[in-house]
């Protein structure tokens, strides 16, 4: 298929050598476009007068035709000034698909230099400023900095015109880096841009290809036009940015470079109502928007992470062969990649994962701090978590957990070291709101969240420990207690988590299949286990896993381990607030009289709320007060 | 002050009866409009032809100068039908203010029988219909229906006219009828209305009206306009109306009636958000709008509630004499109702005292449950409760609950025949939201939510129960260290609670004063109690209760029975995740060093995210694995 390449830019840029150049290596023609300048706009040059408009008009023209022309022909490369968007209009109205600008980019004081060196030039250096006040750069060209020689650029352009990447990857921090890498790794032609900040952030992504050999054909950009020219139609491109503000200021400078049938893959940790606003204003604009949730960490990403997209699946589908191929496998050799449903639901189930994974994290803390009470060091506490995971407690956390317990700074262990004030980045909170807005009691998570913010009062919680002159706590309780507590914990854990995503399904409309979400869960993921292996087969057949009879032997047998687990630590004035959830949430669900009712009582005494009864079908109102107030 | 009142309608309403009367009653002369139209006019009427705009102007022009003439002498009435409202701006333009419209309104068959049975009337009654036609019915006029005699409708206008009402209110439920007898009882002269739906709200106000003899001089309306007409301007209007939707359409029937100054007061439970959001489009409209939460129920509505403005303080200082006459009053006499602060404060002040009263509720059910399993009756268990009263623990909770616990149907405890699902209207929910949002850790009110949330799944609940088949738990605990559990869990629950005020305050510059918002909340509302009295002066030296030298003394005595109470629920089984929390927060905000060190450690390892040291000042990031992955 013929193309037609006009090589734009400032008079004194280069056009006509560069563009000759590039024709030589492409073997098609090329034509000044000076050359058709008509008599008078030549004449007005040379006596040093800029050019207007109306001058332009005809011979663009003029060279509009020279380009269509071209094109039933071999192509042709043009060397054009066309400093103005409406210019480039002319040029290339109605054979857009067809013309490739090709912007050569420098700045006034080099381009002087280098004019008033030349001689027998009919344009006068005094005419520079005038270019340059007059120029407006294109967006969508592909732009080439003018200190590369005329060899080095023309070989810039043939490889940008030639070997066009699959995807292509916005924001080289530590996820998205691994993620670069694990696409490479599977033989995916990508490209990758990172944005320039003076002194901040500067040449990441070629330096991050120059570190990592099986970088070597990605293409590193930090020329946001240039990466998104790089891409092959239509585009697929990955966003690896924070959420929030920032997502938003790299959407509003990419998406007037992108097509309709773009697609654009949220990769970060956005709240699902962002996400699913963010779907419509783009749907509007004719591009696609997948919000995909990403857990893995770094090591998961570069590896193979667990991935959670939602959005159109029509688009999911084109974006499909990548992440699925780049995501962790199942047992069964099947990619830990699933399309979610539709909206912001991909980024909904990421963060109720994350939910999960603050009860899961702060059961293990709470697991080392009672055995710490109970005189064991890191190295014993660690060996007991090692003799766990082989008696079918296994996770990447519990794994994780025991390498930190083991790792040592001179003589020191270095958990001894850190400060303990837990920090969090949003999706803790976001599963608890949730939890709150949708009526599902996710207490575990809520408490998990909690913790981390009491921990975070460390000043407070030193202030108060003197007051209240606490002896060092002893905790009484045998592991094998401890072990089977810990299980039941869990398991109350991903009942309520996976109770949260059905009530959200409902809410939504999403459909979510459960059972496909642990699956994909099983690998890949911060949150991947045994016992995540085990939930699925119950979860094809039920939302309500606390009702399955596989779960509910679990609990029959665990429940009085966890009782003492919990009777232990309060008897050692130690806070198990997971562990305690998990067992009060036992206890009221097995409630079947609970004492609700009073609540109901004070609310229709006081606000006239009404309320049901056992025995009556109804609403009920009762005057409760024995005395008339009126 | 001269005025010039306009009686308006079709033809054949009754314009000049009714005009001619109002004149007479007022002592200022009468003009019917029709002897001011030209020649050609009347014998385009008497030739059965419409009238159109062109023949009207003159006409109008005649009228306004004679409205003008009449307003520095006595004023005048003038029956002109003015059925458009350019017709209407025409006669009052430039004297808007000294012009009053009354609305003769009936429907077209009434009128068209009426005109059916007169005799020598220049106006055929087949031009009604066109009259209909032409018809924009006024929305600032006073209306009057034509049902009523002539007589009775001057009474009506002249009542309407003269009596104006200082304060309106909107809305009659519950909460909304008991501020109007409050406001009449106080001596306001008030204005009621409430929307007419057919079948479903009919004649709502006016029949409250007729049942209490405090209104005898309140005004009842169905009918908004009029509403409106009858409040001396500025206009202060409460709005006693469902949060949501159903107020945003009250807003928008109501605020194209206003006036620039008005004032609005949002009386519901409003989301402190959505409240902000319609200040700051009424204030672009110069209306002022202030978001008042108001507690007390239905009782403390009639007798005094405790109410939280918050908005403009000046828009506040103008209803100030209202607000604060109605309310409750503390120990001292003063009114418990105190400006809170700018924007959504006091809306969200009342959300965090809803919050705060979920965790005593839930408090309270916990005790009871906890000694019902100890083998007392309702009314014994009252008993005890009772014993409290005079011990330090009053409050309105409390009291209430006693009255609950001993209500009896024939031999049976009502208590035993509530539906034991716990009801919720969102400012729990909005509570913990809050607490999730701004980091701080009310774990007590996220419980007592979740509590409820765990009593809706009844049938779950029972499904599990009759599973785990649990015996009847057995409680073994005196109510000595119950009571104590109590009291230092209340003081909990509240530490929290104004650790969330304190941390929204900072975020959102709010400015408010703790010991102010304990000080309106000893009365009238839910949550008064000898606790919220107690709690004052600590509050005028620390946002952090916690720390407070009184306080510590309570917790340090208390700590050992809630730490009882919590041994003996677990012991037996049973669910008490407030008295949980409570000695849970205790617990850890008393650890100095925790093991939140570990989550993170875990997040290092896993996303990177670095950590700190005790023993160094900066951010760490460590390489957790031994083997080299890459």
């Amino acid at each position: 298929k013929a193309n037609v390449f006009i090589v734009m830019g400032v008079s004194g840029s280069g056009k006509s050598t560069v563009g000759q150049l590039l024709a030589d290596t492409l073997e098609i023609p090329f034509f000044d476009g000076d050359d058709f300048h008509p008599e008078r706009n030549l004449k007005k040059m040379s006596d040093g007068l800029p050019l207007d408009d109306s001058d332009r008009a005809d011979w663009l023209q003029e060279l509009h035709q020279l380009a269509q022309a071209a094109l039933v022909q071999k192509g042709a490369v043009i060397a054009c000034s066309a400093l103005k968007a409406n210019y480039r209009d002319q040029l290339s109205q109605s054979i857009e698909d067809a013309v490739d600008f090709i912007f050569l980019e420098g700045d006034e004081e080099l381009i002087r230099k280098r004019m008033e060196a030349r001689k027998n030039h009919f344009m006068s250096p005094a005419l520079l400023k005038s270019q340059f006040d007059t120029l407006e750069p294109p967006e969508k060209a592909l732009n080439i900095s003018i200190e590369l020689s005329p060899q080095e650029m023309v070989s810039a352009i043939v490889d940008a015109l030639h070997q066009k990447s699959s995807i292509g990857l916005i924001g080289l921090g530590v996820m998205g880096k691994s993620l670069c890498r694990n696409l490479a790794r599977h033989g995916f032609q990508i490209s990758m841009f990172n944005r320039h900040l003076q002194d901040v952030e500067e040449h990441i992504a070629v330096d991050f290809k120059a570190a990592h050999p099986e970088l070597n054909k990605a293409k590193a950009f930090d020329h946001l036009g240039n990466f998104v020219r790089s891409l092959e139609r239509p585009r697929k491109i990955m966003l690896m940015i924070k959420a929030g503000k920032p997502l938003d200021q790299t959407l509003d400078r990419l998406v007037p470079l992108l097509d309709e049938g773009d697609i654009i893959i949220d990769g970060g940790n956005s709240h699902f109502k962002d996400t699913h606003a963010r779907q419509k204003k783009l749907a509007s604009q004719g591009i696609e928007y997948i919000g995909a949730g990403i857990s893995g960490g770094e090591e998961g990403a570069l590896k193979g992470p667990s991935i959670m997209p939602g959005g159109d699946i029509e688009a999911y589908q084109q974006v499909a062969p990548f992440l699925e191929t780049i995501a962790a496998k199942d047992l069964n050799g099947n990619a830990c990649c699933s399309y979610i449903g539709p909206e912001g639901s991909g980024h909904f189930v990421k963060t109720i994962h994350n939910g999960i994974e603050y009860a899961e994290m702060q059961l293990l803390v709470e697991v080392y701090f009672l055995l710490r009470a109970s005189g064991k060091n890191p190295d014993e506490i660690a060996a007991v978590l090692a003799s766990w995971q082989t008696e079918g407690l296994d996770s990447f956390l519990l794994e994780i957990t025991i390498e930190i317990l083991r790792k040592k700074e001179g003589e020191a262990w270095l958990i001894d070291k850190i400060l303990d004030k837990a920090g969090n980045k949003g999706t803790g909170n976001w599963s608890t709101v949730a939890a709150s807005q949708l009526g599902i009691p996710a207490t575990m998570i809520a408490s998990a969240l909690f913790a981390r913010y009491i921990s975070s009062f460390k000043e407070k919680r030193m202030q108060l420990a003197s007051i209240f002159e606490e002896e060092a706590p002893v905790f009484e309780c045998n592991t094998q207690d401890l072990r089977e507590g810990y299980a039941i914990a869990r398991i109350v854990n991903h009942c309520q988590g996976f109770e949260l995503l059905a009530a959200a399904s409902h809410e939504y409309n999403w459909s979510l299949h459960l059972a496909e979400i642990a699956r994909i869960w099983t690998n890949g993921c911060i949150i991947r286990s045994g016992l995540m292996e085990m939930l699925i087969p119950p979860l094809k057949h039920t939302e309500s896993l606390l009702l399955h009879p596989e779960i509910i032997e679990h609990l029959k047998i665990g429940r009085s381990s966890l009782k003492k687990v919990v009777l232990s630590s309060v008897a050692a004035n130690i806070a198990s607030p997971c562990f305690q959830e998990a067992l009060n949430y036992l206890n009221a669900m097995g409630t079947s009289t609970s004492a609700a009712s009073l609540i109901q009582a004070q609310r229709d005494y006081f606000g006239a709320h009404t309320y049901q009864r056992h025995d009556q079908v109804g609403t009920f109102h009762t005057k409760w007060k024995n005395t008339n107030h009126d």
